[in-house]
């Protein structure tokens, strides 16, 4: 466990919005959208990116944009993180020497949503040389808690939709424990913000499960293995990229989980499925 | 109409890949899955970016891409766009002159996927300046049929999953006419694809609607509106961002169309509502 802590301001926006809409028999209805704020970061004041994103975690997001994209190493050089949303802004303080910051952001390579932005060779080069823990494995009756306590789990999602939700829980014998909950407008803000939060506690990834309602596709598996987690799970489905990574560094892979189905893509020696019913391969 | 056409090669990939899963009971299964590729730009030899595509429109991802951030503004100096596969690349060659190409491109504004990337300024100043058509409208059993023209359409979605599909229609007087369908792993990847046609197709967004599985963020109104469309259509739901932004430009926003269902978010002055229902405002 990490006991240094950045000095970290606690500016979460409120997330939902009630708007008035016309439905298709001209009735007004009111319901709740999701907030979307732009968020420019600045690093020992120099402009970086600007995310677009819910605003529910903003420390934390800004913790893993900077941590994803290789800007900072370790977490004991950022001396503080102020979200100002009067600016829509964040400023990060390093104690990182101005040539060091000035060089890297100069060579700074944006690795973000929807696949656009990727450079992808230097990210790929980090990637091949990953290796997770091979030991861990996952059984049914936990998968079917995890996916049981998504479903409960209160949400912005079920509120007003339009959201991508990411969670963290601990793989532990007496079944999975939910760590971290973070939902965005996009994906990739929320699984920065799940890695910025694993910075902050010092969690490594080797005894956790990831879970998104989003697709798997190359930069998801990308940023789990980043994390060093060995179990992706997903609502939804997975694309060819997404699994051929994730075969490269023997990630285990679940899709379609919901109610008491899911899908073994990869890494099944890791899930240990109901015994009266064995694996069929 | 335009008349000139740059030469493009023709290479679309293979869509879906078959491959074995294993369900919660052990079984083999076999799915598809959508294929995934790096696609990297170059632009006079200059490495642009390295798009995460389907691969089903290469060349128009790459006309819309470039469209989209601005780097070229005449088509007609478009030479070629040739894709290759071998070496995941696209290469574009232009008739502008070296030094007008370097300079656009060292000041390129990365404006991409889920929120991630934006460079906010530029591209809301262009924003700013936009207007769209306030005489058009759209009749509600039009609406009916847009939704069950998409539903019918032969998708990749259907077939595997993991995509978002964007497309145009025409909105006559007889009723939706589908001229542009596209799926990619991305939003942004398809509706860039989409500007990249109809940018060959010298087709202005005025008379058109625009349709999307995806959620309506800020940047799909946004790029919505740089192709005039006054239409913008979702089978998911509007972030409060991406409604403010359509209420700026005074576009129409239909959200949760699905079916004989709708809501009108935004702009209901241009939607025509069954007369004996009326709008109840």
């Amino acid at each position: 466990m990490n006991t240094y802590r950045p000095a970290l301001s606690n500016n979460a926006l409120p997330l939902t919005h009630a708007i008035d809409v016309i439905d298709e028999k001209g009735r007004v209805q009111q319901i709740e959208i999701p907030g979307e704020r732009p968020l420019t970061i600045y690093l020992d004041k120099k402009e970086l990116v600007t995310l677009m994103t819910l605003g529910g975690a903003p420390e934390a997001l800004t913790l893993g944009y900077i941590r994803n994209q290789r800007l900072v190493n370790d977490l004991s050089e950022i001396e503080s993180i102020q979200v100002d949303w009067e600016t829509d802004s964040v400023a990060v303080k390093t104690s990182i020497p101005f040539e060091v910051i000035t060089e890297k952001t100069a060579k700074k390579t944006v690795t973000s949503g929807c696949g656009q932005g990727t450079m992808f060779g230097d990210l790929m080069t980090e990637f091949d040389s990953l290796v997770l823990p091979l030991g861990s494995n996952l059984r049914q009756e936990h998968i079917y808690q995890l996916i049981e306590k998504i479903r409960t789990n209160p949400s912005i999602y079920k509120k007003a939709g339009s959201v991508h939700a990411c969670a963290v829980f601990k793989n532990l014998l007496s079944g999975p424990e939910l760590v971290y909950f973070i939902e965005d407008v996009g994906r990739h803000n929320a699984v920065d913000a799940i890695s910025g939060l694993m910075w902050l506690d010092g969690l490594s990834g080797g005894d956790l499960i990831f879970y998104t309602t989003g697709r798997l596709t190359s930069e998801m598996v990308i940023k789990g293995g980043q994390m060093g987690i060995p179990f992706l799970l997903t609502r939804s489905g997975v694309t060819q990229m997404g699994l051929s990574l994730a075969q490269q560094i023997q990630m285990t892979i679940l899709a379609r989980c919901s109610g008491d189905h899911f899908l073994i893509y990869e890494g099944a020696e890791r899930i240990l499925l109901n015994a009266s019913q064995g694996l069929q391969v």
